[in-house]
């Protein structure tokens, strides 16, 4: 049952692949209100600060929520953004769309500006919808989209939100600690990720980078207890602790896969392994016949999206079977229209495991009997 | 940094004292959407209810909610207790007043039934305060108020409240697995306890066990999304899948600490371990001299709160540390009133760590230089 040499590999947008160091950090029983949790805690909030390029002498803050991202995601809607605000969403795939419900059902003034799933934001779009409507003083954007592996051009929206003096939320869940952000320069306010993504930890909380000025201004006014962003951080300033039992194995894993990814050589190195992982898989599934979704200008280094090919003899669940039998896990579309799946590019995978996914693709098409070309 | 045999022996209320089998359960990464992840959750949820003495096949549901109990009880508020029905919680300690609080945020007309914190609710109270109001729908309890370890009637509650068709919910965050309960028979129809307590998996999640109805009423009513129960039981019940990401090293955990409780005999003889436990402590810390906050008829087997000694020399502070630095974790007090501390009694510890505790607690007694007697 748990033999980790057997574990299959995981070609997903998370739970991730993780390294044999980041899960046996979890072999502990640490007390919550013990000293080395505690500055535990404080050392992983400091990194997260300072893999943004920002940190608390700047102004921010970093808040760790139990739960998913998308828990985070809600953390940020109901506790910064004040009901009967106007919130602009930028919504390209399924990660804009649930930014929308969550602020239609946290009572903001939510519009949405939608571009087909292919399409990038990239500014020029985002002045026209907020020169007019002045009203809207908060835009969200996701950095990544996983619905198709799209990057959004973060700083060219930034610059036209700071401009108009509105704020910035990024939802940065599949993209931070990969990809380059100096969160300043960017003019992103609030910024939210989570532990099972791009940084290589398990699954169990998100984290919320966001400037202190709005956490103050947000004092008292949260519509949750759980996700009471203020609170959670004053908390934490106050003695460390958390305001209710936080996951203490997730979060020692979670300070060693840090650990890891500064001996990696950091964001960049990190970047590139998975731009080379994705670079190879775009390579042999283009040699295979498989099509890409996206236009490669617009195609991040996280997760692609691939056409289901035409031929009657292709089935996803099988496919996707005989993939896992041979030890490799990847992931059905999301997309509105076209018929796809998706393959991940992260996580603690390198060439040998594209390699070996490449391989066992060309062996299901083959017991498929689907010719590509 | 990550050797087992270093660690502490915890004392305290949660995270607890776990097995190895239990962390060495995590070492594998599950895709969400894999097979046997699937398999593992719908056996967990199955087991849960078994362990509370109910099936699906009778009507019951058990919802997996990531993030601490908390979590799970503002799920429960948010999602089955509708804004503007009548709630009357009993309380009679901080968990029954936390209650309270949620209630209140979120809109319900919130009754407070106090007792003192070392008095249990054994019914006659409650049937006063439900006849004279019959829009008190609901009715929320604290099986073990971990404030001070005390346990309340839930049997002789539960019957009060459904002869007179209330409905009741059950915080039993760190009583279920250990303490018996029959939900039918004593007549509760929400219980919510969470990963890290008397099953001593690790932190990460709670668990809600509900009535069927109660959750197909809920229906579309939920005031958050990352909480809303009958989504996340409508996810599970569709195709295994939490709707966002679970802590699948958690679950891991927590199946193999389910695994370990059917081999210590269930939950009666979890339970007598714990009584024993308890029974040692305290034979052991009157014997030094300290006295007991609690009336031994209402004080259950979790967690007992000591008052302070009334020597100056006594510093909890110091105490603390005296005992840390004996690999022992024990808890700071939480009364209103008195100057006290608690002692768990839980967690994967038998009478040989509570000897090595009162050990320590003499040596730390004799540093101090307090006299008890």
């Amino acid at each position: 049952m748990s033999d980790p040499a057997r574990d299959k590999r995981l070609f997903t947008p998370g739970p991730l692949t993780t390294s044999d160091g980041v899960k046996q950090a979890m072999l502990r029983d640490l007390g919550s209100r013990d000293a080395t949790f505690i500055e535990l805690v404080r050392d992983v909030r400091r990194r997260l600060l300072a893999l943004a390029g920002v940190s608390q002498d700047d102004g921010w803050e970093a808040v760790i929520v139990q739960g998913s991202g998308t828990f985070g995601l809600e953390a940020v809607v109901t506790s910064l953004l004040p009901a009967g605000s106007g919130l602009l969403v930028l919504q390209n795939g399924a990660y804009g769309k649930r930014m929308a419900d969550l602020g239609r059902l946290h009572g903001l003034r939510t519009q949405v500006l939608a571009l087909p799933e292919d399409a990038p934001f990239t500014g020029d779009e985002v002045a026209a919808a907020l020169d007019a409507d002045p009203g809207l003083a908060h835009v969200a954007l996701v950095h990544c989209e996983t619905t198709t592996g799209l990057m959004n051009d973060v700083e060219a929206v930034g610059r036209v939100v700071q401009e108009r003096g509105r704020r910035l939320v990024l939802d940065s869940m599949s993209a931070f600690g990969a990809v380059p952000l100096d969160l300043r320069g960017a003019g992103v306010d609030v910024l939210v990720s989570s532990s099972n993504k791009c940084i290589e930890g398990v699954p169990g909380f998100s984290f919320v980078l966001a400037r202190r000025a709005l956490l103050e201004e947000a004092e008292g006014k949260a519509r949750t207890l759980t996700l009471d962003l203020t609170a959670q951080w004053r908390g934490l300033e106050a003695n460390g602790q958390f305001r209710f039992t936080p996951p203490t194995h997730v979060l020692l894993a979670f300070a060693r896969a840090l650990d890891e990814l500064e001996a990696e050589g950091g964001q960049p190195a990190r970047g590139d392994r998975y731009a080379e992982n994705q670079r190879l898989l775009v390579e042999g599934m283009t040699g295979l016949g498989f099509r890409t979704y996206l236009d490669p200008a617009v195609q991040g280094p996280i997760i692609t999206t691939f056409h289901e090919p035409d031929d009657p003899a292709f089935d996803f669940r099988r496919f996707y079977e005989l993939l896992a039998e041979r030890d490799c896990v990847i992931y059905p579309g999301k997309l509105s229209e076209a018929a796809c799946f998706r393959i991940g590019s992260v996580g603690r995978l390198d060439a040998d495991d594209v390699r070996a996914l490449l391989a066992a693709v060309a062996e299901a098409l083959d017991v498929l009997g689907v010719r590509l070309t």
